[in-house]
This record gives C-alpha cells, sequence and structure tokens, in this order.
C-alpha cells in the first residue's frame, strides 16, 4: 500500500497547489487530507519541496510519454497539437504547472531554479535541433532561436488563456497552424 | 501630500505583491511599510484587492500611454517590439504582473475575472482590427482570432522567459521578427 499512500499524497498535493498555490498550502492540511500526521507525510517526501519536484518532473514524463506512444511520427506542429490537446485533458497537471510557474517567479521560490534551467536546457535543445535541420536559417527567415524561444512562449501564453478560459477548445489547431508557419514548413500532409 | 501617500502605498504595494504574491502580502505589512496604520491605509484603498486593481490598471495605462507617445507610427511588429522594450525597462510592474496573472487561476483568485475578461476583449479587439485589414486570412493563411491569440501567448510566454532570465535582451528583436513571420507582412521599412 505504501505507493498508493504516496501517489495519494502527490495527488492531494498537486489540487491544494493548483488552488492555493505552493506557499498557500501547508504540509499539514496535506497531512490531514490523506489521514496521515505531518511526520507521516514526510516519510514519504522528506520536505514539502521534494512535493513540487515530483509534481514537476510528473508533468515532464507524462508529455514525454504521450508524444512516444503516438505521435512521434508527426512533425512538430503536429506534435505540439498533441501535447496542447493532452495537456487540455489533464487539466489538473495543467493548472498546477501554470500555477507553479508564476509563483516561482516570486521571491526566494524554491521551483526559480527548475524552471530557470527547463527553460534554458529546452530552448536550446530545440534550437539546437532547428540548426540541425535548417542551419542558421528557418524556411521562415527566422533563426534557429528565435523560433525556439517563440515556441516555447506560444505553449505557455496559450495555456495561460486556456487557463482562464476553457472555451478555447480550438487552441491544438491554433497551435498547429501558428507553428506551420513560424517554422515556414510545408503544411502537414 | 495625500496623492504622494497614495502613491507611496501603491508603490510598496506592487512590491511585495512581485515579491510574495497578493495573497502573501497582507494589509498590515504594507501599512508597517509605509508608516500607517491599516486604517490609514483603508483610508486610500478601502479594500485590500483595491491595490490589486490600481496596479493592473496602472500597468494597462502605462502600456497605452507609451504605445501613444512614441510609437504609433510604427506597424504591429515594431510597436510589439517597443512594448516588450519598455517592459524590461518597468521590471517592477512587469515582474508584478506575472506573478498575479499566475496566481489569478488559482481557486477564487480576486484578479481571476480582470484576466479572464482582459483577455477576451483584447483578443476580440485585436481579432476584429486584423479582419478589417485583412479580412478572413491573414497575408501567412492564419485567421485573424488564430494570430490574436498568438500574439498574446507570445507577449505573455516571452514576459515569463525574461522573468527567470533577464540575460534574455534580445526579445525586442525576436518579437518583432517572430510576429512579421505571423502576420505574413512585409518587413518593416
Amino acid at each position: 500500500m505504501a505507493r498508493n499512500k504516496r501517489e495519494e499524497i502527490l495527488d492531494v498535493a498537486l489540487e491544494m497547489f493548483a488552488a492555493h498555490g505552493y506557499r498557500g498550502t501547508s504540509l499539514d492540511t496535506i497531512a490531514h487530507r490523506v489521514g496521515l500526521t505531518r511526520q507521516g507525510v514526510l516519510h514519504y517526501f522528506p520536505r514539502k519541496e521534494n512535493l513540487l519536484t515530483a509534481i514537476l518532473q510528473c508533468r515532464e514524463e507524462v508529455n514525454r510519454e504521450h508524444l512516444q506512444a503516438g505521435h512521434a511520427h508527426e512533425d512538430l506542429p503536429g506534435q505540439m497539437a498533441a501535447i496542447v490537446a493532452h495537456d487540455h485533458q489533464l487539466s489538473g497537471l495543467t493548472r498546477v504547472y501554470g500555477v507553479l510557474l508564476g509563483e516561482s517567479i516570486t521571491h526566494g521560490h524554491p521551483a526559480q531554479e527548475y524552471f530557470r534551467k527547463h527553460y534554458a536546457t529546452v530552448r536550446e535543445r530545440m534550437s539546437a535541433s532547428f540548426a540541425e535541420r535548417w542551419g542558421d536559417r528557418l524556411p521562415s527567415g527566422l533563426t534557429p532561436q528565435a523560433a525556439a524561444t517563440a515556441l516555447l512562449a506560444l505553449l505557455d501564453g496559450m495555456q495561460q488563456q486556456w487557463l482562464l478560459d476553457h472555451t478555447q477548445t480550438d487552441q491544438p489547431e491554433i497551435i498547429r497552424d501558428v507553428l506551420t508557419v513560424l517554422l515556414g514548413s510545408p503544411p502537414v500532409k
């Protein structure tokens, strides 16, 4: 049952962080919700920050698995459309990510370093992949670095809009069309 | 001096919200910082939410004034590049906006309705302006609505990246180049 209890704690933490932010949630509240003492929770997660890290890693893994499972054969606009559609299904994980991302720029936030490194890494990796495929300029005329910055920004910014207004169900198509223009690649077959 | 005290309260609130979030900041702390009692602050701002509204309106006004003052003659990519450069100069206001935007999706947040309406309004206004100029499709092939969603997302997402890493000083050029591609308009003369 240990593994299930761990997952239960994570589920509750995710829900509470999304509703009240990381700082607005106490370990005691999480413990109470899962029927443990504070010490009981600390047995699974020695520090509150470990809950944060586990949730952020979870989102990375979920997206990676989703891509590998079904959409690796698609081009980048298609892959990103699939990621956005998937994010909308997993609204709890998407919401907590948005909340933590915003909160991370407050003073001394424990997720700040994670996001800073994560963004630098993803930008570099994406930029390198564009450069490998297209050299100094994408077919659209953008540099690999500008395209990588823009792609990341689009994903975050559209997520923010969706979190405020779930009626924006056409976001997967929008991201596919926008990325097709942004890369300047031929339309999806 | 009344007006100066009001501005002093706002400055402190802005700094504290940016550092600790709206919910992480108490009226008592703000009052202490400006040398007033809690009642003294409530004289200028009857509710804590009034501070929030005043700060959000301030950012809108600053951006509008900046655009009208110096960049109204430029095309949209140039205007947006100027907005981004200006945001980087006003880092306090930009930071508090980013923090409040993220926090606004938490449960029952007082800025949630503001952001929801603000985004819907800006998206509609921008989309209508694209439609008026280009009809059903922009030169890039995007629909006015897709372009409006993407433009807003780019501004927010790039701001988030910059807030995490101030070394990204090339963002104004990136937004100009990316928007030029996104609209499909001829390059800036």
